[in-house]
């Protein structure tokens, strides 16, 4: 095991499977500039390192991520400009690290203890896939600061119903795990003593499948999913053409007719 | 309190809260093009009316509202076009009603008692949040009277997902009010006896908030749910920093920061 | 009742609905080329039958079906091009029977008894209304033959959510009927031995309405679901305008306002 620690995250690989942990407990794991920052130079590597086939999100203390860093937002009104620069540069940084999420050609898994807020909520949205422990809570109560959760809903409302959606953000509530299982915002909530062992069995079950037949599946899900019907199935269409002419789909297929397991080219 | 009451509507302040109450008993709350016209003036005036915050539609009598007044549309049949001209006109009415119901700057919550058909349900699928009472129901029953419900389901498809749409649509049976919060229609199902006071106390907690920042907000929401993931990011992460340089956010941040409450430039 | 059976399908009309029954038990019912072809042949014949309103999708054996006969793909690996032209034609084959399912004039219900795999799911989702079986079960399992389940994620991503789509994608995991119909991939779930009379009272009830009506609304569904609000509502407007004037819901209006049953002019 490949184990890596900063004041921002730690990093450990078991198997195929990278754990990337938050670990900035005193700011309840904010999304600081050098939290994104970390974390998007942390997902590049990932996606670089072709032993690695799935990465897990996890979080120190009793935050999973508080969204973003008020005290350093609120540090730049002082600039020339008000702080607009710098918002915006922060706000750009922010959403490329969601997308960087997005375009991760690996499965990402959300692992939420405690809370997830604003940012951190989107955090979790953004994920391919999400499990909680009993006790996370999920909210975006940007409206109780004057700062709607713009963002954050950009993310959100791709993953629950619009009246679902525009209740978080316009009553900035805290939704308990079980109703963000009901609602689609995680896939499912598990005993917090099992959370870590939960998760990571999921990420290790994804792992053993074939990296490229992972990488082109993300990449078309999200692509496709925003083409109208008959556009997403000729692009689909192609996807699976190309897919088959590979060499893992060429074994999977013989393993699968032969009644054996298959043996990944990648 | 300030009240107000035509054969149509009934309207009342609550400090923030404009509660907007359909009464046309005698015809179910049907929208006529009378209804039409006066709730898309009553909603203008909200829209306008600075010391709205909210604005919750509620309806007396046992149907929440009957959906369009078949006894006019048959009444323009004998028209020189067989009533098209008119027709046309109403549906171009009753379609700009529900958008401008989207487009209202300020949340709106259906509180629904009774059954909500037709076009009375999709005024509750084209509100940013629905509570509804036990006994409430749901249908878009077109399909029984040769007319399917095709300008209700454009606000329903936006709400429940495909199959459950499809359902109702093509079925046209009721759906009760535990079934509707279960497919997203509706946000919550309360007793009878609480509905007016649970949605007023969810409209004043919303009304708390700054009203910039709701409006913000609510626009932002519908804009990006329409967009691709890349344009959608650029957008909110736009609206982001301008809702940042707004002194709201200013005032709210520094509130949460100093842990006192806003007070909200507006 | 008209009775017609081959290899592949087999077809019955029970007044004014059709069932469809996928009859190649041995190969569980696989996507084959023979199978794609005679099931779109199968659709087009009843698009073209006026006596048939509702069409419903059934399958003999332990399969709904098993998706692409992977046997008959692999059959083709020794082709000059290694395959790749097969795969084009089969691709672009099983996506327009998909669309076919979705461009009928006529509502399509899928009576899922046994598992329902990869493209035999996404049969499921593709059709507008889906009974299942109390042990029916759903999956989409490319992943785990390297095989990315890239065209049926077409349909089930405009089906179920999209961190339930992609746990079905990304695992490959069986699904079980009960948490088909929570996620929204099936309507409702009965008893196995009620399927067949369950799903047959829902298409009689929906054939019992004007085939015009129907037509107008599955078609406007799928075409405004994919618009930006304004211009579903400009679209869904103008279909209802059209509606209005067509003699289906003048006699249905009528009937309505009579308090009598309509008599469909088709």
């Amino acid at each position: 095991m490949n184990t890596e620690k900063t004041d921002l995250l730690a990093q450990s690989d078991h198997g195929a499977v990278r754990r990337i942990t938050l670990t900035d407990v005193r700011r309840r794991n904010a999304l600081s500039e050098s939290m994104i920052s970390a974390l998007t130079t942390a997902l590049e590597a990932a996606a670089e390192d072709s032993a690695i086939r799935v990465v897990v999100l996890a979080a120190d203390g009793p935050a999973f991520s508080a969204g973003h860093d008020l005290k350093e937002i609120s540090g730049h009104r002082g600039d020339a400009d008000g702080g607009q620069a710098y918002f915006e540069q922060l706000m750009a940084a922010c959403s490329a690290l969601m997308q960087t999420i997005v375009r991760l050609p690996k499965p990402m898994i959300a692992e939420v203890r405690g809370v997830a807020t604003a940012a951190g909520c989107q955090l979790v949205a953004s994920c391919d896939l999400a499990v909680a422990g009993e006790g996370a809570r999920f909210c975006t109560p940007g409206v109780n600061i004057g700062l709607f959760c713009s963002t954050p809903m950009v993310a959100l409302s791709r993953n629950v119903s619009r009246k679902h959606a525009m209740e978080m953000l316009l009553t900035g509530d805290l939704v308990p795990a079980a109703r963000a299982a009901e609602i689609g915002l995680v896939n499912r909530v598990v005993a917090e003593g099992d959370l870590e062992v939960e998760t990571m069995r999921l990420a290790e079950r994804i792992a053993s499948k074939s990296q490229r037949t992972l990488k082109i599946g993300k990449e078309a899900f999200y692509r496709q999913v925003e083409l109208p019907l008959s556009d997403a199935y000729d692009y689909a269409a192609a996807v699976m053409t190309a897919n088959l002419m590979d060499a893992d789909a060429c074994e999977g297929i013989s393993a699968f007719l032969e009644k054996r397991a298959p043996t990944w080219e990648r």
